[in-house]
């Protein structure tokens, strides 16, 4: 190994780098075979709260690709879990809240959430990777709006018309909503970065369902409060559908800023300013010719420049997508000199 | 009657205009109980087909409602029905397409479509209701690119896997597939415009998927070569998540743009420049307080300006909006006045 800071690190603090680091959203998941093989016994809640378990899940990838961090195995909904949700996983649907909160009643019911006391697993498996890992290990947390998201609609959706009547509606009770998440995932967050872990990743997925004014009124402050909560780590930010929430970002007061797919990142980065960006490359570009995902990455390399830049996906891998795609896509990064 | 010219076509021209018009994109719809009432003894497709029922509930909501605008009942997908496609509606999935077009045989395989030949019920459909309707009736079409997502992957998908490999892996084979669609499409809304259609509508639903370097590539040229085959009304083209796109859009050369609620409709003019434009309120904002839906109604109006605005959704009704909500959003609209 390097005596050299991880690359990853140094691309966080803008330093100039020979290529930029490599890591993928949902890097451990489905589209991997080893990945099959031990969800096989188990189910997604039990992995996320066995350490052993996630940790050989995290480790995966990195046995696998030569990446730059590995990112702990674990879900966004935890939390909700320990305030009180009952989560399921069902197949075909995806996350189902069967207690959804939609009134003064339910936000009051709310447990409170200590991520030590209640998630033990998670930061159990920060610190098994850690060990096991030559690569830095990377926690996250689900962003305050997105959580809502699932705690009022009670599962995903296209349109999120629960979540919006009572945004609508109940203005203050939504806010408290959100204040209350925000503490939590915060919490949560520090706690990873506790655990050792060398950065952390607030994911906004479904911030971009909402205009510009109900961004600006709701998930950014909501997002900033849960980073004010946070130090000692870099903390990134990651929404879906951002383009037109670019000029407002920084006001979420991040210290690096993930993007979709959806933008250019050369673009977005004369917007932001000067503050490292990751991402972006379609994920089903992964499905490409192995030589157009050469083509791609390097094109989202060269668009998005020397410095304080960490290659990603727009958004997670899904479990359709070739290994061998992803492999291509780590040595098309691997291969870019900046020099 | 005024002896002015109908609200919407001087907004389309430009004119200042006392109030914007309004129309909603799916107005002929299921969140209508009198839809309901007459969707419940024929299929979907039969409604398409038949110029009486099309006629019908295209005419309901003009009945329900002040609105500036009828759209006639129809659906994107019916000329790919007509060039081979085994098009169903299966409830719960949408519109499926048992054999979808991935080779070479499978676009050469595909007929010739003649818009008046093969959709004789859709141009009946809006004779008859000019006959009927106090209000100009608009035509409309699926873009290129967006007929080429179902034709392609068979059904309706977050991620478009079988697009995007098409695309990236055959880009040839891609390009003439899209070139098929745009002149068959382009001939789809001419025909509608000869029939009497006031105006007409491009819809391209999906484009948002693409990034911004394979939406110029793919479906601007395409949609462009679409709008370039009509003439004789004004032509608008409308796409969801199009806020990264908005400095090319122009190049479409259509009439009009239409934008979804995720970009202010403010800044979305500056870029687009001297253009009318129409748009823009969340349709989940039909769930709110009516006070609450007359404050996003206004700020909607105020934000897009006293030219060149027609008021919309930023994406079409969905089933589950309360007919109240639409009404309140109408007299909104129609309360407002500029002088």
């Amino acid at each position: 190994m390097s005596n050299k800071r991880p690359l990853i690190l140094r691309a966080f603090d803008g330093e100039s780098v020979e290529r930029p680091p490599v890591w993928f959203m949902r890097q451990a998941g489905r589209y991997l075979p080893e990945y099959r093989a031990v969800r096989k016994g188990h189910t997604f809640l039990t992995m996320c709260h066995n350490p052993e378990l996630a940790t050989e899940v995290t480790l995966q990838p990195l046995r696998r690709y030569p990446l730059d961090a590995g990112i702990v195995f674990s879900d966004i909904l935890l939390p909700l879990e320990s305030m009180g949700s009952q989560l399921e996983y069902v197949p075909g649907t995806g996350p189902v809240i069967r207690n959804p909160v939609r009134t003064a009643t339910d936000v009051a019911a709310l447990k409170e959430f200590d991520p030590v006391r209640d998630l033990p697993a998670t930061m159990e498996t920060i610190r098994m990777c850690i060990e096991q890992a030559d690569v830095p290990i990377l926690g996250f947390a689900g962003a305050p709006f997105t959580m809502a998201c699932y705690l009022i609609e009670g599962q995903g959706s296209r349109n999120w018309p629960q979540v919006k009547k009572l945004m609508m509606s109940e203005p203050a009770l939504f806010g408290a909503l959100l204040d209350r998440l925000a503490d939590a995932v915060g919490d949560h967050l520090q706690a990873q970065v506790d655990a050792g872990a060398a950065a952390v990743q607030l994911f906004d997925t479904w911030a971009g369902a909402l205009t510009p004014d109900d961004f600006r009124r709701w998930a950014l402050p909501a997002s900033r409060r849960a980073l004010a909560r946070v130090s000692g780590a870099p903390r990134l930010f990651f929404t879906k559908d951002s383009a037109c929430f670019l000029p407002w970002l920084r006001e979420i007061e991040a210290d690096a800023y993930a993007l979709d797919w959806r933008v250019d990142i050369d673009r977005a980065r004369e917007i932001l300013g000067d503050v490292p960006v990751q991402g972006n490359l379609d994920p089903q570009s992964l499905h490409a010719p192995h030589e157009e995902i050469r083509r791609r990455v390097h094109r989202v390399i060269e668009k998005a420049g020397p410095r304080g830049h960490i290659f990603n996906l727009g958004h997670g891998l899904t479990p359709d997508i070739p290994p061998e795609g992803v492999g291509a896509a780590i040595d098309a990064v691997r291969s870019w000199s900046w020099s």
